[in-house]
């Protein structure tokens, strides 16, 4: 749920696809930014020491030259402390990117003659659900304290945190819900789904993984009920939807089949 | 790559979660919101004529009120037209959310004997490569303008559109860079990295998919080349990256084992 601490190093908007020369030397009284290998510029608000009451004068100053240069897409990175560039920004034409808690991102698009070529941020929450099945034959499942339909049972999962591994995910969520530990053993399904949280589209990773304890001492706060239920059972609840259903029917099929869909973890090679 | 384009409709933080209720009846010279299943509410500055010199004031008499009610998280949706709005907001304990190009989402959480649970906005880039092969056992390749590793081959390719199926996604990537006409085949695989673009991570799901034309005609302004590459080149090829290779490994395997990973639509019962 934490976000990740902020660096103090300038990142700019975009770490993986820009190459990071120097901070751009800037002539005197214009703002200094990085240089990105589209020929844009990120400037962060905690780099510069600029008051409110010279702002205007500072970005103008900095516009005409950004222009002369032919630099084009131009990002403000606006921390909470400077949130009284924003309005001055907007109207010099900037707009929203992203933001998270303690920043904003702005952009602005120069080129004239270029229609602007900067894909939208991330609109995907990823999700997780484990489909834990011990030998008996019986699926871990759970009934949410705020289930968007009352009382029905489904996989233990959640949201994959920022920067973690979905497997990690998956396993992680599966003790802090119901205590019991577990290990991969197989991806079974994906569901992508649109129209979800924030506006953003969802897409849920369903693993099979191996149980290492049957004990569950389950989370009182997320959790209302938790128990291990015959595969059976489950297939023909009534408040189990059809396609958690299917997600343990694909996982059924794999294993008459002897098939498992395994994961690697490996170094990229630019990341 | 363009933003959808957004309702009329308040439709507060969370349209996935929430289930709404009414406009809440709010008392006079207080801002009117739309209220949470979490009891939380939230504000569209579109919604609201407030001048920016009144606005100090209607909030402060408003987050008196929503105190007072109990109420939990406070969401601020504020478009660029209210951008003088924000930092009041700021000063009066808002944080930033997550924001698109019209706006800006800001929250506040006001309960002071329980710790915030409002979940990060997508952290999460989602791309799609597609393997298109063709009877010849050749690969549908591409060399791109802006690599990051220049010359390299990689499989056709990228980012998903707000809303988009992830197969038309790839099934749309395929025919603009290329103009091949193609149908889904199968999953192949899913990479998830860490530090990519804009700080995010990034989920790319490899499917393949079968050719309905052979002609190529790529895109100029994305592609440097394009070309049908025999298999076993590909595998052997110095400028294919490993994981690239490792995608046409898995997807040789599966057709040797007879495995295919299909999709399927349905509707979800709640969304």
């Amino acid at each position: 749920m934490s976000e990740q601490p902020e660096s103090n190093i300038v990142k700019g908007a975009d770490s993986w696809f820009n190459k990071y020369s120097a901070v751009e030397s800037s002539p005197e009284g214009t703002f200094k930014g990085v240089k990105d290998r589209f020929n844009g510029i990120t400037v962060d608000s905690s780099m510069e020491t600029c008051s409110p009451d010279c702002f205007p004068t500072v970005l103008k100053r900095s516009l005409d030259h950004w222009i002369q240069s032919k630099t084009r897409g131009i990002w403000f990175k606006v921390h909470l402390s400077a949130a009284s560039w924003i309005p001055e920004l907007v109207n010099n034409g900037f707009q929203f990117h992203h933001a998270k808690n303690s920043f904003v991102m702005l952009y602005r698009w120069l080129p004239t003659d270029e229609s602007a070529n900067i894909p939208p941020y991330s609109h995907t929450m990823v999700g997780v659900g484990a489909l834990v099945m011990n030998e008996r034959q019986q699926v871990l499942v759970v009934s949410e304290n705020y289930a968007l339909i009352a009382g029905s049972w489904k996989l233990p999962g959640g949201y994959v945190e920022p920067n973690e591994n979905f497997i990690d995910a998956a396993i992680r969520e599966v003790e802090e819900e119901t205590n019991i530990r577990t290990r991969f053993d197989s991806v079974v399904s994906i569901r992508h789904a649109h129209g979800a949280g924030f506006g953003c589209s969802d897409l849920y990773i369903v693993m099979a993984l191996t149980p290492l304890t049957e004990a569950i001492s389950k989370c009182n706060r997320e959790i209302a009920k938790c128990e291990w239920m015959d595969v059976n059972e489950y297939l023909n609840h009534p408040k189990v939807h059809e396609t958690n259903r299917n997600f343990v029917r694909t996982y059924l099929e794999y294993k008459r089949l002897g098939v498992r869909i395994d994961c690697a973890e490996e170094m990229h090679q630019v990341l």
